[in-house]
């Protein structure tokens, strides 16, 4: 076991150095799908959770042993900034997030608060702080905070949406106050990472959903300068970088250039064939999470097949495509931690 | 005006020969966003307007002429199949379609009777009919079909759904109902495009537009040998038979050896990448739905990029990359007619 998170397998892959075996954890691994985590879902609503730092750090470290996974993500939601923003954030059974004051008009842009995340996000800091002196040393806790893009989106829509008809109207319809938008977005998460990274986290993840709507060109003009930034911004707290997005196969040679040290992709793009595109760079992905839906076997088969393609190439790290479901069985995820391992 | 269909300029682009101008038309052109089709829906369910064939082919007529289209495509629901297959069907507001018996347990295949389009949707043909024999000579009618992976997502989710989970699980839990069910699918939509051919449809659509939430491997696996099926039964038709999908530029190799004489693309990848990926074949596509909603200037900008990246090689149908929605103004639809005829 290596004594200090430096020398854990996932930071190794992080720089692209060889592990002894392929670093592995999921993104929301602390959820839903572990009774322990349903059961203080019945006590507190995900809100309550999100803001009270013991329990965060709580959620945060319920999958790490159970798992055995090698890295802890904290426990939080990407949509938290829009409460300091003052949009407005309720989650209802089901639904989702509803954001209560979507932004639909430019000139509420320039109304939006200044947001300084290590004050106004202070909870989540202190959950970091609390996650980092509970973990084991050789597991090292992974910060994170929603791109600029998905942020948007969602302050925009007011919820889910399926075509992000309402976020790319106002786009096109106001790009100045988009950009500024953005630019505003861009600096709070990167802040916001970085004061994660600041707190103890020892590597930052920039979640960008749902950027996969976008046509490369849209992509470029509208998104890649701001998700730059932000990248830019936590890079400055010299802690590896992952930049996370589904559906980018067509757009991921800008989304690596936008920057990471460690590049996130879906089960859309085989693993090898993503990672030509990306160059010399570590890379996480990528198996479909209804897999773990699947029987043992086909699950196996999947998990065996991403692998193969990494091909033990130092710098690769297993993960999903996106997130765990609800409804899957906590052994399929323990059964792929060992199969990862090389059990 | 050439005087024949044959001669038209849409069906001279399937054949990959020279036009005058690039032919347009548009996914549900026929639609919500009408003003005289939200008139006729005061009056009449979906199904309705579905089920009766004057209607059906008062609805197809109704942006032709309004619009200039170059084709029209018949007014349908790609779901009514389910109706003689005893799955149940219906339309709520806002929430889209409902499958009140969805697939769930492998038995329920073998139990699903044997459908006969031009029988069981009847209505459909005659609709096909009456269409054909009140378009003008220079505008052929398209018909159109879901694809079986389409089709099977929904009789298995049992309406829309984001990550596909139960319809994957059901293919990997299952994989033998699920390749009986696909096999039955892809009979009957592959006889229901030959039976529109035999009406007098002059060209055929096989919808996938869920396809692209499978990653290549499951795309080969459990889908690719079923949409060959269907839409060799289309050609066996002799009309031009297209092939839409969304969000297929990392199966769009074995997308378009599934068959297809135009393969359909969306705006996520550039029409001239998956133009060059797809070989000697016509392209339809692939503007943004959501371009028709931002300010003209926008709108013509994203028109001519599409357009010079066809570059005026034969075989390129000028279309969105998925369904006008319905907030679209009629108006920006019509400029898109002329910008794209050379205006």
């Amino acid at each position: 076991m290596p004594l200090t998170p430096d020398d854990s397998r996932f930071l190794k892959a992080c720089r692209s150095e060889p592990t002894d075996a392929t670093p592995v954890w999921f993104m929301r691994q602390a959820g839903r799908y572990l009774p322990e985590y349903r059961a203080l879902r019945q006590k507190h609503s995900l809100l309550e959770l999100c803001h009270k730092p013991e329990l965060a750090a709580q959620v945060t470290l319920q999958p790490v042993e159970r798992l055995g996974v090698d890295a802890a993500i904290l426990f939080a939601d990407i949509l938290l900034p829009f409460e300091p923003l003052g949009l407005g954030l309720a989650f209802t059974a089901g639904e989702g997030p509803q954001i209560t004051r979507p932004i639909r008009e430019a000139n509420q842009v320039l109304e939006l608060p200044p947001v300084d995340p290590a004050a106004d996000l202070g909870y989540v800091i202190e959950a970091v702080r609390l996650v980092v002196r509970a973990l084991p040393p050789h597991v090292p806790l992974i910060g994170f905070a929603g791109a600029p893009f998905t942020l948007a989106s969602y302050a925009i829509e007011g919820g889910a949406t399926r075509n992000f008809a309402i976020t790319k109207r106002f786009m096109y319809t106001e790009p100045r106050a988009w950009h500024e938008l953005m630019r505003q977005l861009s600096e709070l998460v990167g802040r916001y990472l970085a004061a994660q990274a600041h707190a103890g986290a020892r590597a930052v993840q920039l979640f960008d959903s749902w950027v996969g709507c976008l046509s490369p060109a849209d992509y470029a003009t509208y998104v890649f300068p701001h998700s730059q930034r932000a990248l830019q911004l936590a890079s400055d707290a010299d802690v590896p970088v992952i930049h996370f997005g589904t559906d980018t196969a067509t757009l991921l040679a800008d989304f690596a250039r936008a920057g990471g040290d460690v590049i996130g992709v879906d089960w859309r793009i085989p693993l090898d064939v993503a990672w030509e595109r990306i160059g010399a760079r570590a890379i996480q992905g990528n198996l479909d999470p209804v897999a773990l839906l699947a029987p043992r076997a086909e699950l196996e088969r999947q998990v065996r097949d991403v692998l193969a393609r990494a091909n033990r190439r130092p710098g690769h790290i297993f993960n999903l495509g996106h997130g765990v479901l609800p409804e899957t069985p906590v052994d399929h995820v323990r059964a792929v931690v060992e199969w990862v391992h090389g059990g």
